[in-house]
């Protein structure tokens, strides 16, 4: 057993959470103000953030960052009281991906020059956390090869909604991983299909695992002056509204995983947890049941005759009478009527009311 | 010239105004604790009560009587704030038609024997108030000699929702005044094409003009108590919470208009003057346009896409995404979605509440 290991953890493992994203395609229970990350979304009594601290929390206690957006900080300090303060980390103003979790990699590299980082998204649902937590240790005893790991999702389904993973050969020594054949874009449906049907392709879910060293070492190859600064700011964090504002705004998959792959130096270990991406109202409505009226809230203000679908329950009663997979979201100062199939038009709806003056609803 | 007109007016027509009946199915818009008279249902600023004072003033002037539960003689006070308050009669409690206008008869023929009144509901839209105006006119002269005259409302389309009344010959001395050969209850709606096709037949929408004396001398034949107690109660109103408990709670229809029939007094004028019963939520699509999204309340708080139907707007922002022939409806403490082909249900999902315990929403 590795001399590093304490139990169940690893103390080099770190967990990086980002928790940004309005999800506009669930407005309006999402909203800027409000993201999808701090909502009970599955109607467990916790949040999708919170869900995503207890499943990781068991792998790496306390050394776990969030970041996030100044105005979300509170929240997220509210939603995980055993968490350090100081371990919320405030973007002054979103600069995209790469910006958020290099500021974290530099922190940890700073705490500790050999660490292992995982970043999960504060949205995601994962059914399995047992299975999850033994895919992201696979994955950091591959990271400490000096690998940049990504998790490869089991498709349950050929969706277009997601980019996907080509298996490349097995590497030795470990249980499932393998190496990465290819990084290809959302497919249309035809292609997703035969892709699924070979069993060698996987859900690229946007999780990967890393020494903290290494994501910042890859980013140094093509963009040093952003590796420089984010180390720069983890040493002297007073520097933040000076340098902050300068970063060069890009996604981390084209900053690190890109390089990387020309390096020869990504794997991919397979997992099987039960992911899901509520990105919408019918997803949503798939996560809560199969069948009826599926209710997120208070079940006892839902009055459905001859209905099925998906209602978001606000303070008041909500009666739905002759409607099949409809939508309804019931909000203090604004409701959604839908219906799954539109769920993906909600963000028409979001810039329709921006368009017209209203975004103090979105 | 007849020496009782003056101007538009005849000194001895009186209207009475009927102010009762939840609209069930227009919840949650209307309920018990608000009906449907009180609220503006045609968008035009003015209640449907106030619309009905409105269309009966140029007629009555100030001798028009309504007469409305307890809970609402406030509300009614409020809205005609023109009317003397003491034309707003309440009852302690509901018993029925024949009570309510029956009383109002025996108060009008207190104060002028030969008095001609007409009954009108509160909740009926009329297009064409002057046609309305002219139908009654000539009522009221058919009136004064001892007939009961029903209006007949011509018929936009084969309903089923109305009785019928069949036509008989037409009157001597009178423009349209036809004899009644039928009264004929809700038909099929093949029967009520039929019916249609023929041109002899007439909605029976419920509205009579007759002498009070005559309305309280028919009652007298079948019911000499009824009788006899409303008119002791017109006369001394401090009984009221004595004997208004004991009266018989009977129809007008059953107790007047079928022993009057049997005399061979009735008569009808037929009427083509655009009326309506909103007596359900497609009803009041309907009235409010013939397609696209038709909003009760404030248009600015809609966004609706690829949709059609009606939303009635309570406080908030409302979007519809994607749904036809919709209904929504935003109150306070109350949502209803449906569509305007289950309009009719609605009175079910009322019901459901009640059962739950949950008649405070009702």
């Amino acid at each position: 057993m590795d001399e590093k290991r304490s139990g169940d953890r690893r103390d080099d493992l770190w967990a990086v959470v980002p928790a940004g994203g309005a999800g506009t395609r669930l407005w309006p229970l999402s909203r800027a103000g409000s993201p999808k990350f701090l909502h009970d979304l599955g109607g467990t009594g916790r949040t999708l953030l919170q869900d995503t601290y207890d499943r990781l929390e068991p792998l790496v206690g306390d050394r776990l960052l969030v970041v996030t957006g100044v105005a979300h900080q509170d929240a997220v300090r509210r939603q995980l009281d055993a968490l350090a303060a100081d371990h919320v980390i405030a973007e002054p103003t979103p600069r995209d991906s790469m910006a958020a979790i290099g500021l974290a990699a530099a922190i940890i590299e700073r705490t500790d020059p050999d660490a292992v980082m995982g970043s999960f998204a504060a949205d995601h649902v994962i059914a399995d956390p047992e299975a999850f937590r033994a895919c992201v240790r696979e994955a950091a005893d591959v990271a400490r090869t000096g690998a940049l790991v990504t998790l490869g999702i089991d498709p349950d389904f050929p969706s277009t909604a997601f980019g996907y993973i080509r298996l490349g050969e097995r590497l030795a020594d470990f249980p499932t991983a393998r190496s990465v054949a290819a990084f290809v874009e959302k497919p249309d449906v035809e292609t997703a299909t035969a892709w699924v049907a070979t069993g060698e392709y996987r859900w690229n879910a946007g999780m990967f695992v890393a020494k903290a060293s290494v994501v910042l070492d890859l980013l140094a190859v093509e963009h040093p002056d952003l590796a420089r600064d984010l180390r720069v700011l983890a040493a002297e964090p007073e520097r933040m509204d000076e340098l902050w504002p300068t970063l060069t705004k890009i996604a981390i998959d084209h900053a690190v995983a890109e390089p990387a792959a020309a390096a020869g130096r990504v794997a991919v270990v397979p997992g099987s947890f039960g992911w899901e991406d509520i990105g919408d109202f019918e997803a949503l409505a798939d996560l809560l049941g199969d069948a009826g009226v599926r209710v997120l809230g208070d079940p006892s203000l839902v009055v459905a005759q001859q209905s099925s679908g998906l209602v978001v329950t606000g303070e008041r009663t909500i009666a739905v009478l002759g409607l099949d997979d409809v939508v309804v979201v019931d909000t203090g100062d604004a409701l959604l009527v839908t219906t799954t199939a539109h769920a993906q038009g909600v963000k028409a709806i979001v810039e329709a009311l921006k368009a017209s003056g209203r975004s103090d609803l979105t």
